[in-house]
């Protein structure tokens, strides 16, 4: 098994450098990009129509959705809420690489965009290892999945830069200690800014969305 | 990115290769052996314990736990409820290979199992291409997730063998449409035996283990 490391590091330093590209490009235009990882179901896609609800009458949004299918449902959830969106096919991938990115930002109108969020392919493992050019790495938990995904899943949590725990509207149906959940994302990633809400019942959104203007503010 | 392609067919015939000696070794001690697959979060260790704790006084059962990290809550889970448990660190890895459930195998009383259960990591994609030695692949779905997971994994549906539905004590609670569900389900694997339970309050489980029942006595 060896002989693939080093091949494996020569294709993530090569998206490295395509991440950067990425970056470039967005941050030429003024846009917050935000990559939203997560367990499948845990409401990457109700997140995001909530925030261009939310948002989309002070600042245009652009939407990239990567699935390891042709189904584009969330790409057309996004859009039907007013984002202009793409739908990535990852051929099985089980994550989103750099080069999908930059190949989706030549369908969007980048010249009028101020938010991109991108929809990930739902893993908590894999898309942690692949960089796309996203201003903030950000992990959706849910309460249903169990409090003890930051224990089982520490690269994840590890790594990003904002946790927003969605589904408290289930907290009364479900065994999720909220205080066992935030001591396992602390001692992994002291300080890390959390939000809990429900797309559900909109409970707790408007501090994200707040979070996503002051982002969306300092590009300009 | 094309150049990594050949070395992962190679990696992939290797546990090919690992996989037919696991299940010989198994076959060879009339043991079935079932491959739990799932989103994080779904009850793959709270079916394993249900199951475990319904079926213990009739057979001996092994357990083998795959995380992506050091934390061996799942294992302990298991033991506590009575089975022989092996906890594998897949050091970062988002799936189970066959070369580590063959060197868990070595730390369990195999002469005196009759069903071995493996839990896998977490995720809807990367488990399937990686065969382990199992006679069934069971992917386990649960109501938070949502009714359009067959639609988004569909390789992941169409090559397992059985599927339990989860969580339905929560269908009063979340969206889900069982029939949507189940013909996205139907579409990708014609006729897949599927279980409908709650690992919460218990309903629908008997079915469940009626028919682990069935396949280890077909083993002997």
């Amino acid at each position: 098994m060896s002989s693939t490391v080093p091949v494996v590091e020569r294709v993530l330093s090569a998206n490295d450098a395509v991440a950067a590209e990425v970056r470039a490009r967005l941050d030429a235009h003024g846009i917050f990009c935000a990559n939203l990882m997560a367990s499948p179901g845990a409401g990457k896609t109700s997140l995001i129509e909530r925030t261009v609800e939310a948002l989309k009458d002070g600042a245009a949004i652009g939407m990239i959705n990567g699935d390891t299918s042709a189904a584009a449902f969330d790409a057309e959830r996004s859009q039907r809420a007013g984002a202009a969106a793409v739908h990535i096919n990852t051929g099985g991938k089980c994550h989103l690489e750099a080069a999908m990115v930059r190949d989706a930002l030549a369908l969007l109108p980048l010249e009028r965009l101020r938010l991109l969020l991108i929809e990930n392919v739902g893993n908590l493992v894999c898309p942690m290892s692949w960089k796309l050019g996203a201003h903030a790495n950000v992990l959706i938990g849910s309460t249903p999945e169990g409090d003890d995904k930051p224990y089982k899943y520490p690269r994840m949590y590890a790594g990003v830069d904002v946790v927003v725990l969605n589904k408290i509207d289930l907290l009364p149906y479900v065994e999720f200690d909220c205080d066992r959940f935030l001591r396992g994302v602390e001692a992994l990633n002291p300080g890390l800014r959390h939000f809990r809400v429900s797309c559900r019942t909109g409970e707790g959104l408007e501090e994200w969305t707040a979070w996503l203007k002051e982002q969306i503010r300092a590009r300009r």
